[in-house]
């Protein structure tokens, strides 16, 4: 009998949604989106370095399923994942993902983890991340319309990065927002559940627009947005998928992830192509100015962006070292002579 | 304590390595290469049907890793794979490869496997089904130039597709010979180890080459190939990398998976971009001619496409139903109610 016991080239470790939900709590949810968001900024900042495509998407008439790969020349990440809005009434998740690290230097993969709950952090941790930069100094208030899966996750993000302690809840299906105020119960927040999404904005120095419809949407209008707020606008993220007016746009400073795909998938979809926008990393290396005055409103015109997810799995192989987080899977064949694959089949029969 | 089991949804059968082996076992190497090109022919017939894009690649100064995604409008799937030629040399596989189908409805995953062994099987079938149709009628006889990983595989599903009886094996490497023949005593053929590329294509009507540096190369010269045969050109699968000498190309009436990826990395890459060459699937759709007379020289300038990957995918989500050959994987995150991701989350605790 030979020893069919995989090498250890052969195992990558996985992390499953058991287990990456048991390493947030080791952590603790707000540890780790502060952990996340510092990583995110890492990457932000050597931003030049990495390999940037937009992603690879398959759309159908429900949706769409992407791969987002991306490569700092060293580790080279892929996330896949899907977007479903039809899912949540079938009572799936609109959003699944799972995502890989690989070695660039011989290709083998190096980590492979769910991605559902990790995207959900990484998403409020950039969103925060990128509010700390922008939002009005001193903000305290934020506006969540859209109470659907981001929601707690982006309040408790903004809670833990720019010390944000007061949330108004807003979502057309009042059931949302009574999910939302109930999981946000004891974290040490002032929930306020709004009846319209003008009440929201009330004393807000911060909107957070996360709406799921594949649809051009008005989740807000031009004559909401007083001066000075910070619009942090997650929903709008797919081609024909925009949430707020365009005349907000014109009115505002756009900061955006890589321009290429923002302008595909953001909000500025509804904008000229020459429509002008900061890129982020250029605002946290310092070679571009983020809010310039207290009258300014800012506006994260947020898509998600490869680099985020690379950031992520990075904090995520980074911490599951020594823990028992993960498991390992036997991925890849590893003959102890590399042309002898065939060999190997063969002896498995022994 | 909520029952924290995940739901069906949220599992998803992966085929390990190990599992891959005795998948192939439990039907048998030759059946399965068997079933396997029935799977690549029928998607093959209905080529028209599938999105297709070239593979995404990533490219490094020691390798490339890829993702080569495809659609049947049902289906989805994609592969994940390396190419490091360097590899070898550190004991590792120059290519290693994982897969992932899901349903295009819902976005929704629903087999990953190792596709390190899989590749190597679908490649070589994909190979013997093209020569079924390409190769001279009757032929018995394989020149096997290049005794690597995949050189047995292909023997294999010459032996079990096109009925070849007689292997003539070469390669620079004496030892990759002596390998690739003590593997393949007792399957039935009649295994020749030859001193050079000429002796091995004594007597073949089939000449099948593939090597792995990740360079130029002429493993076959003009003057060495007579009238009459079918080359299964295999290594030259990537910019840069060719085995053929242009004037081969000249004289043969060249067959090709998905021309604009074969003219980026396949022998033709030597060619002018408008070289003619004949798609396989319109030749075994009957659109176009395969061979015409016993004196053509045909020629499969085989680069891998993404297709034949889905096929093999497809083959082993239908031959592992009702098996012990796949264990259920925790990947996706599936609440109870899919707006309530927190809630999952937080209740993970308890």
């Amino acid at each position: 009998m030979t020893n069919m016991n995989p090498s250890d080239k052969a195992l990558v470790p996985f992390v499953s949604v058991d287990n990456m939900m048991k390493l947030v709590h080791h952590i603790g949810v707000e540890p780790m989106l502060r952990g996340l968001a510092d990583y995110i900024e890492a990457d932000f900042r050597r931003w030049e370095l990495f390999d940037k495509t937009p992603r690879v998407a398959s759309h159908s008439a429900e949706g769409v399923i992407e791969l987002m790969p991306t490569s700092d020349g060293e580790v080279y990440g892929f996330k896949y994942v899907n977007g479903h809005p039809k899912n949540m009434k079938e009572g799936l998740q609109t959003v699944t993902a799972f995502g890989l690290l690989a070695d660039v230097s011989n290709g083998y993969p190096v980590l492979l983890s769910e991605m559902t709950v990790l995207t959900a952090l990484r998403t409020a941790a950039t969103s925060a991340m990128v509010a700390k930069y922008l939002a009005p100094k001193g903000a305290t208030t934020m506006a969540m319309i859209g109470n659907g899966a981001q929601s707690e996750f982006q309040s408790l993000a903004m809670k833990a990065i720019c010390g944000v302690d007061s949330v108004r809840l807003y979502d057309v299906d009042p059931e949302a927002t009574a999910k939302a105020a109930l999981n946000l119960a004891g974290w040490g927040m002032n929930v306020v559940s709004c009846k319209t999404a003008e009440e929201s904005m009330e004393g807000a120095q911060i909107i957070t627009s996360c709406t799921a419809d594949k649809q051009y949407a008005t989740i807000l209008t031009d004559n909401m947005i007083g001066a000075g707020v910070h619009i942090n606008a997650i929903g709008g993220d797919c081609p024909g998928k925009t949430e707020l007016h365009k005349d907000i746009l014109a009115r505002s400073d756009v900061f955006v992830e890589y321009p290429p795909q923002t302008r595909i998938e953001g909000e500025i979809q509804q904008m000229p192509q020459d429509f002008p926008v900061t890129e982020m990393w250029e605002v946290i290396n310092g070679t571009a100015k983020g809010r310039t005055s207290n009258q300014q409103i800012t506006l994260f015109d947020s898509v998600g962006f490869a680099i985020e997810d690379f950031s992520a799995l990075r904090f995520v192989r980074d911490h599951i070292q020594n823990t028992e987080f993960f498991m390992d899977l036997d991925l890849l064949a590893d003959p102890d002579e590399p042309r002898d694959l065939f060999g190997m089949l063969q002896r498995a029969t022994q």
